[in-house]
């Protein structure tokens, strides 16, 4: 199969917003009237971001979604996509789990896939995506104020965990692995809860490379700090419901963990009932887990006052670990 | 040196017409009032689109070049860009040449880097480009019509010429291997004269994978055939003016080249004087090489009159040769 019938095969459906969508030079498309665009790209590497243990259904679905959750982190909502795609081999079973993957995704979120490229190389997947906002209503890290409450969406650590399971480093139940490879493999990005969180989070992001790490680019971006309440963030990792992880365990996964692709906000006490509303409206758990102070420093604080001796660092993906 | 810093030291830059650039979960746009966007991706992987011997500023260049070519085949504007990069290490010499390379092209067209993604894996550069043209003047791979005019820009043949010489395929003398690797390793993308062809052209096409390839493309979107006169298009190879070109090289290079990254376009024989004055203002060689024929074959003539027998085929990235 050469690389034109491939795209056929597998990639190329009727354009529906777009104009112009895959198999002319460019795709062309046109913006929502009064509407900001929002865009970005990720990158994933084969041993970097996803295991050879992974299906390629569930590698096309994670594709997509690790993207999709940094729109979700800017309030935007998703539209289309493009997909570079390089593969070792043309691998007819393997395109038509990825390509299944994504576009479940894609279509669950109305978001068209209008052009790529697909080259023969080292596995790698480059997808950029495109969403709206309305004017000036983005979601920024530069909007965190002192006395803002911080919220985390969902669950963290459990991704964390599952590589710490893969890699041997850990030994874990079968019903708690099973959960926590769910937890690695599909992450849900956050898409409602960030449209619905316009005008009531003040900055967002998303926690791709931990939540201490990812909480610090807010803070740094927005030239405050941060008390955590420990207490509030160690019951976030699904896991322990199945199994006694080891305390040290519990803080590195949550903490620094990565992977997650849940949202990270701070916004103003006066909106606490907005904001469980807006979470119960979407179906999604959030926990209140600290506060922004105008101290710049991030305090991890544990259940009688203490602060966190914290070593837990952010993914570096330069970083040799 | 870490991935944050890495990004910082290379590629960061204060945004200009973006209105959040790199640095947030995403960047931030505003489109142009009255404007349909054109979006193109290219991936670039060592072994198939460039050499391990290209320097790295070429690379660079080269790198958004040929995403450029795809906006200049719509009649588009380039506005921004994004990138996503795959490194083996960090190698600063390397980054540095590579940014130069990048930023150098970027900045002579106002094309303004607003995101991507930067990992550790295999080297891979991938890029998104967003370009903009007024509404519903894309100019499509659809549109020839019987009696249109086919022409390409500039010259065609030499980067596989390079190509071949690189391989040891052929032995050409230094002034033209040097000619023919500045055409493989830095192409022009034709930006000016594709705004300038607004209006003009009926349907446009890069020619990245060969003449006839691509001119396919436009044939089979179009629904049309062509006739091509091959004379005209025998001089189109620059190396020619310094080494005397074996004619089977010739015809392989001129027609089924590929990495050429100029024009072709298709016009009505009306706009003959509109198109020679669109060439001269974007100081762009244009060449008139044949013509669209309601007939859907695609014909190569010879001085004679004769069918060229072509077993010219364009490049296929899964393809093995």
């Amino acid at each position: 199969m050469g690389e034109f019938e491939l795209i056929d095969r597998f990639f190329t459906r009727k354009a529906r917003q777009a104009l112009v969508g895959i198999g002319d030079d460019c795709a062309v498309w046109m913006p929502s009237p009064g509407h900001q665009l929002a865009f970005s790209a990720d990158m994933l590497v084969e041993g970097r971001h996803f295991l050879s243990t992974v299906t390629p259904r569930h590698l096309g679905h994670k594709a997509l979604a690790v993207n999709l959750s940094d729109l979700a982190a800017c309030g935007a909502t998703p539209r289309a996509f493009l997909l570079s795609l390089s593969l070792p081999r043309v691998d007819e079973a393997w395109l038509s789990g990825f390509s299944e993957g994504l576009f479940d995704l894609a279509d669950a979120q109305s978001c068209e896939l209008i052009g790529g490229d697909t080259t023969q190389g080292p596995l790698n997947i480059a997808i950029t995506v495109i969403g709206e906002v309305p004017s000036g209503q983005a979601i920024l890290r530069s909007g965190a104020r002192p006395g803002d409450d911080v919220y985390v969406s969902g669950h963290l650590g459990d991704a964390r965990l599952a590589l710490e399971a893969f890699r041997g480093d850990i030994s874990l139940p079968q019903v708690t692995f099973d959960l926590a490879r769910r937890r690695m493999e599909t992450p849900t990005p956050r898409l409602a809860l960030g449209v619905s969180l316009r005008g009531l989070a003040n900055a967002m992001v998303d926690i791709s490379d931990g939540l201490l790490g990812d909480l610090g680019h807010v803070l740094k971006s927005s030239g405050v700090g941060a008390r955590i309440d420990l207490p509030s963030v160690e019951t976030l990792m699904l896991a322990t419901a199945s199994w006694d992880c080891p305390r040290d365990c519990l803080l590195r996964c949550v903490l620094s963990g990565g992977d997650d692709y849940e949202l990270l906000f701070t916004a103003s006490p006066a909106h606490r009932d907005q904001i469980q509303a807006a979470a119960l409206a979407t179906l999604t758990p959030v926990s209140r887990i600290g506060v922004i102070t105008s101290d710049p420093a991030l305090l991890v604080l544990t259940e009688d006052g203490q602060t966190l001796n914290s070593t837990y660092h952010s993914f570096d993906h330069f970083a040799s670990r």
